[in-house]
């Protein structure tokens, strides 16, 4: 392994598909160094990582004890890829925190955990401080499509009165976790009941993208509402391990309305269901900003969710390494972009 | 004049087109204070800036002497808008610097002023040190559509190999100076003329946008080509000043590629003509990033150009007060964005 000390030193938290997927890109950087890598498998500890990652053998061996790990490696970064929610990786969160070791989640939640933990937020604000280092959400969505990828839209905006957006893709690729708590191939009766008793969940991030866009921009979002409905097939679609036919639920069409008073400011719009080409729907990112000027963008197709995320997670360890100490939000800092080569590692 | 003590203090510098759309802007937000204008017009010393850019008596004089202006003022950011080049600004920005004010410029070249003027560049970075503030040129293009909101949109880019970008705009709006700049009801041998004896400039911005884009992802250009050719149009357009003939030039059009050793890394097109839909052409900024995932953006039409530079100058001011001591860029900071209520003036 590489000993340069010039390269960021950081250890990959969690080993499913996402964070293996970190881990392979961050041996591919050259101004990153993975010197370890923590699951919870216990048959995985000691095991040199690429047991679990394939390839050659790194010499960054796997533990199930991060707090060993963070005291005997001088770790500068950890990335963290291991729930979407933010009280579920809290004490994760401390461990890497009291280790005074910066940190890059991609916990949904975390883009901007004072939306719905807003104590919780405080008191990670309060302890990274404390150990004088930084602690970041990022993903493709929320942390880029819904919300930074928005703000940065309006960097000439002389006047935003509101904002609408849509996020389409294709459910096709994914496997039975994504597709069943997206309703795909239940009933619309199973649909509303899965959504009633929370087996249905839609996307994860709509509060703290809203929150994200209304911070950055100053648009005072003080009420945010969101729907969940299915979208019923018209015709029979394909899915990676079942069929849905006419009638059936093809995916969950996620909406989050943000409202300052009475005023509709912030729509966003995330239909996620199988093969939408079907019936004639592209997949793309759409964003419409109504001010002075009014701008409209779209992407075709999506910027790739799973590809995306990982990136982010890898991409924003730089920025993260050179914030000053505390909570932030990826509207807090330099953009996060593509690392290809020495300059992408500086910033004055 | 409110005497809000929490609000930024602001001087707008140069009260041309520009200047007096800056000027207008910072008067509408609530978070900006503008504190005094400067102008290099005798007969307006001492008036009301109100007498240039309309509206109700201000409070805000006119003085055509910055120096005495910055050593009363108390002023936090100075806003300049007096030139396109880094050379002819220089004195005035170590006016401003020397006075201990930040500064945001949008002359195209201080987007990136080490990419033509690296020693000027260096002067002014510590300069700004040695008096504790920052400064940063910002403007649609450089310092939005062609470089920054690209180096954005990788964010989540495990890979980049290539990137195209094309800026299409319609000159019908503008005067004399511009269409007479891009070659406007030439013909194509009048056009190579004015090419060669620098009377037709094409677009200006571009090694410095190139240079954005190759310092934050770290591509590694090491060489740019600039080609500046005429637009003939086929068929008959109306300027607002002039009827551009079959056989005649439209307008310019200015490409640059960016070089690492003999691979092309970067295109960026910016075809600058009048009435471009007489020939089905639609404007719009149109990104293209060559990677894992390949990414294609689109506006339609174009994020307008006058609009969005005075809302980025305005709209940065924020970020460069909250910036540490030194020459940045627009990839250096936190995002600028449109400026809507007081959130959107507090960062971590």
């Amino acid at each position: 392994m590489n000993q340069n000390s010039d390269r960021i030193r950081v250890v990959q938290w969690g080993l499913g598909a996402m964070g293996q997927g970190v881990a392979k890109l961050i041996l591919e950087k050259e101004g990153l160094e993975l010197v370890g890598a923590v699951d919870i498998r216990a048959d995985l500890e000691g095991k040199d990582i690429c047991e679990v990652i394939g390839g050659e053998p790194t010499g960054v061996t796997i533990t199930t004890d991060p707090a060993a790990l963070l005291a005997s490696t001088n770790a500068d970064v950890v990335t963290i890829t291991t729930t979407s929610w933010v009280k579920q990786q809290l004490p994760d969160l401390k461990t890497i925190l009291s280790a005074g070791v910066n940190v890059v989640s991609i916990a949904e939640e975390m883009a901007a955990p004072e939306a719905q933990n807003p104590e919780i937020a405080e008191e990670i604000d309060a302890l990274a401080k404390q150990h004088g280092v930084s602690i970041v959400g990022v993903g493709v969505n929320p942390g880029f499509v819904l919300d930074h990828l928005i703000v940065v839209l309006t960097s000439g905006s002389q006047k935003v009165e509101r904002i609408e957006a849509s996020r389409i893709n294709d459910l096709s690729p994914y496997g039975e976790t994504v597709l069943r708590t997206q309703g795909v191939g239940t009933t619309p009766e199973q649909f509303r009941a899965g959504v009633a008793d929370g087996s249905i969940v839609g996307h994860v991030g709509f509060p703290e993208s809203v929150r994200l866009i209304s911070d950055a921009l100053g648009l005072g979002v003080d009420r945010l509402e969101q729907t969940i409905d299915p979208i019923v097939s018209k015709v029979t679609r394909q899915a990676r391990d079942r069929v849905i036919e006419p009638g059936m639920v093809a995916g969950c069409n996620h909406v989050a309305i943000g409202y300052r008073g009475d005023t509709e400011v912030i729509r966003l719009n995330h239909p996620q269901q199988v093969a939408p080409e079907a019936e004639d729907q592209a997949t793309g990112d759409y964003i419409t900003i109504f001010g002075v000027p009014e701008i409209h963008m779209s992407t075709g197709p999506e910027i790739a969710g799973g590809i995306s995320t990982a990136g982010m997670a890898v991409n924003t360890i730089p920025r993260i390494f050179q914030a000053t100490p505390g909570l932030k939000r990826v509207i807090d800092l330099p953009s996060p972009n593509a690392l290809m080569g020495p300059s992408a590692y500086v910033r004055r």
